[in-house]
Parts: C-alpha cells; structure tokens; sequence
C-alpha cells in the first residue's frame, strides 16, 4: 500500500477511499494485515488520478469510466465514456433547432461518423448557438473549424494509439488532451499573428 | 451616463471607475452635472467589459490593451496587444531548448511570420516542455496541430476581419475567441470519435 501510494502519486488515505468506493478493486490478500497489488492496480489509480485531478472530475463520472474499464469494455468504449464525462461538465444550453441543422451539415459534409447523441453533440449545438447569439457565428467559420477539429482528433487518436491498456488509454486521453489544449491555443495565436498581417489564407505546406 | 451604463450592461459605479482609472476618455461636458458620452465611449466600455468580464484580465493588462487603442495602434498592433495580454495570463514554464527547437522548426516549415519574443511562443514552447516530460510528446503530433491551428488562426481573422473600430476588433477576438474555443474542443471530441472507430486519416472532404 504505501509503495502503492509512493509510485502513484496518491495518500494512502486516499488509496483507501478509492478501495472502499469500489473504485479500485481489493489487493490479493497475502496475510490478514498484509495485501498485495500489481501493475493493474497501479495503472487504475493513475488512470482515476487523471480523470479526477487534471480533469476535475466528480467521483459519479469517475465511476462511470471505471464501469466501463472494469467491464472489458473497447478502447472506443472507454473513449466514448471519457468523452461523455469530460463534455457532460460543459453547461448545456438549450436545444437549437437552427444551430442544430448547421452542425449535423457540417458533420455529413466531412463524412463523421460520431454519435448524436453523445454529449460532445450537445456542447457543439451549444457553443454555436451562443456564438450565433452573440453575432460571431457564420458556416464559412464552423466549416474551417470543422476541418481543423479533423486534423486535431486524428494527431489525438494516434497519439495515444501506443497505449496498451484500457486504463492507460484514458488516461492518455485525459492527461494528454488536457495538456495539449494549452499548446493548440498557443499555435493558434502564432497563426493568427500571421494570417493579421497579410489577410492571408492558410499558409501552404 | 445612465443610458451608457445600460448599453454596456456595467454599472454606474463600474463606469466611474474607468473613468477614474483612465481607461475611459471623459465625456464632453454640456453642463457643470452633465457630461455627454458618444457610441466611442460606448465602443470602448464594451471593449474593456470584455477584457475583464469575459477573458477575466486584471486591470494593468486592459490597461496595456487599451493604451495601444487609445495610440491610434494598426489593428495588427492592437491584436498583439490582446494577445500578449491573454497569453501573459498562461504560467510561462521554464525555458526549454528542445521544445524550442521543435517549434522554431514547425514554425519555419510552415513559414508563419510571428514574433519569437511574443507570449504565444513562450506558452507554445511550455506547453510542448510540459507534454515532453510527461511522455504525450513527439513532432508528429505538432505538425497535425501546428496545420490545424493555421485553419483556426485563419479562420478567427476572417470573422473578426468586418469590424470597423478598433475597440470592436479587440472585443470580437476576446469575445470572439472565448465563445470560440468550446466550439472547438467539441468538434474535435467529435472528431475523435470518428478517427477511433476504424484509426483513420482525416476524412477526405
């Protein structure tokens, strides 16, 4: 338990709580005082770590990716249970009939398979609308977006493609898309320092 | 002074304030208790509410902003301004040379103009050390995001690219950008989901 917490990066208190909430399955008993855990114990913690100090989950969506994990669920399971705890913290705002239409065009025009029903769907609509609302919207806009969100899933996705586990898949997902967030913002405004001084269109490779 | 405080939806006492403080020029006094405020004004207090409500910059940060508008700055200059006031707020990590070298490479390759010296390169290079170290790195994944942030960055220019002042043009990227950016991270969930299904390339339009 306390190598356990050392390579972690968890309190032992912690530890336990994760064990009695069912998050963390018990360590194979060695004595009566004394359990032992391996390397899947270890990579579940670092998976519930991500999903609850980088990403700030509540410990109700927490549970969810780890019903997920523990059931043998598909790397694209996982991912869509990631996904849905991730964008179900984003306030969703009233439904878009107009906003809607926009994003399902957008999403047939670039040949997206993607579940309507999923969360992230929903905080598209949502952020468009508020952007319609506010007189910054426009489809020229969603559609160089749209193009760019493409590229950006894809370098996502094989990113961590190299994981082996379930667990650390998730993890890759949280950790890496919480950290990789602060550098696409960063290079945004390295191309639109550019593309301000010329109206230029985006730069030819 | 009432009828400014309902147009930019600030209080009275919030408007005395960057009157006080200098970030609002005075109005055109009519009489000894009057003073008259024109759609400038108005322009500006937008401007400023939104450097502090919607992007949350402290007030020597709108100050520098303001300072370049009030200079009669290109809207080029004025840009940077709100830039450097937004990146300034991202914690700069320590310098790294590799990570430099990464992105003076990507940056080269696809021939942006920027400033090196600006905050948006130091948040870039952070945000790359950041990912280095905790194993999520590799030039693959910048080159994918280095060509989406050129689609994004273009596309921020041409819908920003109709407003006329130069306080309209700061707030359409603050405001602009702060609506913009969960739009984005939802495409992108969007996209991820897609690519995970069957580890494709970016889908051909």
């Amino acid at each position: 338990m306390a190598e356990l917490a050392k390579r972690s990066g968890l309190s032992v208190a912690t530890i336990k709580f994760y064990l009695r909430e069912g998050l963390l399955p018990p360590g194979h008993r060695s004595n009566v005082n004394q359990a032992e855990y391996d390397e899947a114990h270890l990579e579940r913690l670092r998976m519930i770590r991500a999903l609850a100090k980088v990403a700030r989950l509540p410990l109700a969506s927490i549970r969810e990716v780890v019903s997920v994990v523990e059931g043998g669920g598909t790397p694209v399971d996982a991912m869509a249970a990631t996904q849905d705890a991730l964008a179900g913290e984003v306030g969703q705002g009233p439904i878009n009939a107009e906003s809607e239409g926009a994003l399902d065009r957008i999403v047939a025009e670039r040949g997206w398979q993607c579940e309507k029903t999923s969360p992230a769907y929903g905080a598209a609509v949502a952020a468009l609308a508020e952007l319609e609302a506010e007189g910054f919207g426009g489809e020229g806009l969603l559609a160089g977006y749209a193009e760019a969100a493409d590229l950006v899933g894809h370098s996502d996705l094989a990113a961590v493609a190299s994981e082996e586990s379930t667990a650390g898949l998730v993890r890759a997902i949280v950790v890496g898309g919480a950290l990789r967030r602060p550098l696409l913002d960063a290079l945004v405004m390295l191309a639109q320092q550019h593309h301000a001084q010329a109206g230029r269109g985006p730069a030819d490779r």
